[in-house]
């Protein structure tokens, strides 16, 4: 029951090796045009690129930025004699989504022409580095990153909790305990079986003076996403800085909105 | 320089109109796991279903809710003996793109199967009724709804900002008046030679006393996104408190974690 969309959404994995090859410029476009297409609330999003491969993460041709963009609707509405309204947190939430949605065509886009893509999910803990290399314009937030090239390694597909895990049709259940043990043996036996994190050379240490009682035969998916979520250095005043750098005050809370909205 | 998966990206618009006819079961499932194979960070999301039309926008054979979830990680880390310290703002802007792509690919797999979509953004305001209608435990949000069903209506794609006022190499430029315009002109003109505000009947009223100066001859997308924008009613103390029914707290600052992360 596929078809050769469905093949190829199946069979996506994120590449972190690409060949040293230019990829073309109307490739670039119809990719970012492609992603375009991908419904949206206000079309609140940029996307910035660079093709200094040199500063990019695994040394990838080509680094998408997707933004959050508010700066654009705000000149739009200001030529229109509107002042942007709209509380930071309902802004961002619906943003968010017009740039990921953006961002994920743009990714299945570049896959159609044998691209490999990654995306750097850190990009937002360092915003105002991005917007100081990009001279980004205060209501611009940087959403994440996509590295983009042409593989030079070829992975298998990762695996992906079960349909019972994700699905859930009219009421979310308890889960029963079976069914967490079952998700978790699914990840961790599929992770070892590639030897990923073996390959990866890479365990996440841990901070407190217990003991590693890990290697690289027991080490797999549950308890590196456990470390990462359980250790997170990053903290929120961190994070909150970063969207209040960049003129976003998510902890603002407006009880009511002035009624004079028009200038 | 398209190709079939390109050419599909590029027809999408968004469907209001269904027809009368179910989806088969094996479909179904099919573009939920093409939605899974989506890149995650920490596949932090559930996706409830629910098939009684009566019930659905546009009385759509299926409605989907892609939620962020950390409800599932924290069963799975609690059987792993970790505890999740991750502050929530930090954990929403990672679960939210794992929402967003799963639910992009979703839809870019329905569409594969002839099938018409469309998101339901103010699914985030009655968060609430949702958690109630679904029994959501806490550290459920719903992000989103996507109606799913056999089109009945076959509308023309709808234009996007020009690509020099998406794609920016290198630097954000100062975005000259005549981009700006000619950004206005492609979005308003196309709508309008779609008739697109008129077939719907619709213009956003001004809640002030301002005299209406438009009428469809002029109304297209620019004033209209700048009446949702400039007058939008949602305040953030809603949408905050929507959240925190839902356990997540958006205005907290951490300034450091407790250092004792594992229990």
């Amino acid at each position: 029951m596929t078809n050769q969309i469905v093949e190829l959404l199946l069979q996506h994995r994120s590449i972190r090796k690409y060949q040293d090859k230019e990829v073309p410029v109307d490739i670039i476009e119809t990719i970012v045009r492609a992603g375009q297409q991908a419904a949206f609330a206000y079309q609140a999003y940029s996307v910035l690129l660079s093709r200094n491969k040199k500063k990019h993460p695994f040394g990838a041709p080509l680094y998408f930025i997707p933004c959050v963009d508010l700066h654009k609707i705000e000149l739009i509405m200001k030529k229109r004699e509107w002042k942007f309204r709209m509380c930071d947190i309902s802004a961002l939430l619906l943003s968010l989504q017009d740039a990921a949605y953006m961002a994920q065509n743009l990714v299945i886009a570049a896959e159609s022409y044998e691209l490999g893509t990654c995306y750097i999910g850190s990009v937002p803990y360092h915003a105002d580095k991005v917007a100081e290399r990009f001279d980004l314009p205060e209501k611009i937030f940087p959403l994440v990153g996509i590295t983009v090239g042409y593989p030079a390694e070829n992975p298998p597909t990762r695996p992906r909790y079960p349909m019972k895990f994700t699905l859930f049709e009219n009421n979310y259940p308890k889960i029963e305990d079976k069914e967490i043990s079952k998700a978790m043996d699914v990840m961790d036996e599929g992770y070892l079986a590639q030897d990923y994190y073996k390959n990866a050379g890479y365990m996440i240490k841990l901070t407190e003076k217990d003991e590693e009682t890990f290697d690289f035969k027991t080490y797999s998916w549950t308890e590196h996403i456990s470390r990462k979520l359980g250790q997170w250095e990053q903290n929120s005043k961190t994070l909150l800085e970063q969207f209040r750098k960049r003129g976003f005050d998510l902890t603002e809370i407006r009880e009511d909105l002035d009624k004079t909205h028009k200038e």
